[in-house]
């Protein structure tokens, strides 16, 4: 039986604000998966920021995606066709399987997935790498006490909405920023202490009136004016954990530094970046911690699902544009 | 006996450039020294790149200096007259004593001076707060490891001299960037193994040819182009310390933060503040390391002395120009 695959490839590198040109939708003929290799029906594929990043040139903490190569994204899904001795069709395995319906792989960085855990775009988001990513970078980084501030920019989104959740439940007082009412009203419905939509109002203003002690921890998944901003209003000795700067991916001039870089001094603070794949031994222990508080309620999650493979290109620009609420999954409509 | 003390005030805010115009030079009656009040002869006074962020409204990690108020200056003179339980007439004393030829102090933040450990323009150098800040920020928070590279900008002055030194004492690589051929020369002569004249090369090219492993630890005295340089060639894990950032205190414009920041997440690299005072309770032992250091010839000095009080705000001047070789210090002339 062969397989027809459809799939986006990388067809040029954006210059400033990715455009659905850029990618080519195409058909092909999945090859038969050859000794230790298996097929995966794709099911979800997750949309994060970082994507933007990798169809850049240039040295990062991953290769950019090639030109004419099937574009790189996280999704879950199920063994169709197994020659590997770990995975027996039917399994539910995620990993980095490209947008696209099917995918090829030899279970290198292949996770297996328990669908009894949590719902399958769960595991793209909480449970999955933007969880993680929250997890590690706020506790590891963070390193957030009892009693202390954070404030975590793009609050709403699949990372800083947990962020914020992992924050109240350490004790700390949790600072959202996110841009809009709507996002602004979920972030107190799943327990911030403030809410601070940087599209209404001054975002530095409204940090001095909502960490009266300044900040200990920012989690930065922004950059630009919103980093500025925090920098003003550190308390001594804060972290601020760089996770990423959304605002700033799809540039066409060069990034903006954080011209209040030497609050840094003046507090003792220090700016950390941590790439969450760097925890991978940890995993396990902080998803099974994770999906406790999922259990329990104690850890909210919110997925907007959009459907059907054709829909990628346009569908991750609604991360750019900030129109996504909560983490941003494609279903791919199995045949 | 009425003493006749000559002073430098702040007489303006600068915005931009200092300018001599930004200070009063006076004469006063100095009044008797209270119940534990003591006076010091100024002799040797200390100019730093600090002091120009002391001119500025504000919040930072000091107070400004008031209007009308003597220039805030480290200094080292003589006990001359004395209702101090600690101090005694003829003792060597160093502090905040000011840009004046005579200090009213009530002994707190003094420290007693030795001058047979070292001539006093060195305990306002390498003996002093700029030896002190480059240990503490080298040790301490760039934690250099043997066989790493660490590389110091503003590597000529007072800071970055140390830094490289004892880099190389820790059997480091140190990687100075000056500007000049006789700064870079001078590097040279006090062990640095490569000096970049940021005047006359492309500084981001010669960091990647003199750094082929990375740069482990980048202490950062400058700011501006050459802190984003430095960041393009971070290593993993790599430490930045912000001890000063020379090339914008004297901006009309906004501070340039560092565009290339990011590296600290591609990189997993931490850039953290410091500040010297943070310190103080082990400055006793530290001074005690270097002075055997010094002593043994592992550590070189080298102090520029203007002559004359009077001189002041252009031998400060010299600084934010570059003019100046080695530590900058004052020489009091005393009656």
């Amino acid at each position: 039986m062969v397989r027809k695959n459809h799939r986006f490839t990388l067809a040029a590198r954006p210059s400033g604000m990715v455009r659905p040109s850029d990618f080519s939708y195409e058909q092909e003929d999945l090859r038969e998966p050859g000794d230790g290799e298996m097929v995966v029906a794709v099911r979800y594929i997750s949309l994060d920021p970082a994507m933007r990043g990798w169809m850049n040139e240039g040295k990062s903490y991953v290769p950019p995606v090639k030109i004419g190569e099937v574009m790189r994204a996280f999704a879950i899904g199920r063994v169709v066709e197994s020659n590997h001795p770990r995975f027996a069709v039917g399994d539910h395995v995620s990993g980095l399987f490209g947008v696209q319906e099917f995918a090829l792989s030899d279970g290198r960085d292949v996770f297996p997935g328990d669908p009894r855990l949590a719902p399958l775009p769960v595991m793209l988001g909480t449970l999955g790498m933007p969880g993680l990513t929250a997890y590690f970078g706020l506790l590891d980084i963070g390193k957030p006490v009892a009693g202390q501030t954070v404030v975590v920019s793009g609050a709403a989104g699949a990372v800083g909405s947990v962020v914020g959740q992992i924050a109240k439940l350490k004790g700390c007082r949790a600072v959202g920023i996110a841009g809009g009412p709507d996002k602004c009203r979920y972030l107190g419905e799943i327990g911030f202490d403030a809410a601070i939509d940087y599209k209404a109002v001054d975002v530095k203003a409204a940090l001095r009136e909502h960490c009266p002690k300044g900040i200990d921890v920012y989690f930065d998944n922004v950059g630009g004016d919103i980093l500025d901003a925090a920098l003003t209003q550190l308390a001594r000795n804060a972290r601020v954990v760089i996770c990423g700067a959304i605002s700033q991916y799809n540039n066409a001039t060069p990034v903006k530094g954080p011209s209040n870089y030497l609050s840094l001094l003046v507090n003792r603070a220090s700016m950390t970046g941590m790439v969450v794949m760097d925890f991978a031994p940890r995993f396990p222990a902080a998803l099974a911690e994770m999906a406790q508080w999922l259990a329990a309620g104690k850890l909210r999650s919110r997925e907007d699902i959009v459907r059907g493979l054709e829909t990628f290109p346009h569908a991750l620009l609604k991360l750019f544009t900030g129109e996504n609420h909560g983490k941003l999954v494609l279903e791919v409509a199995q045949a």
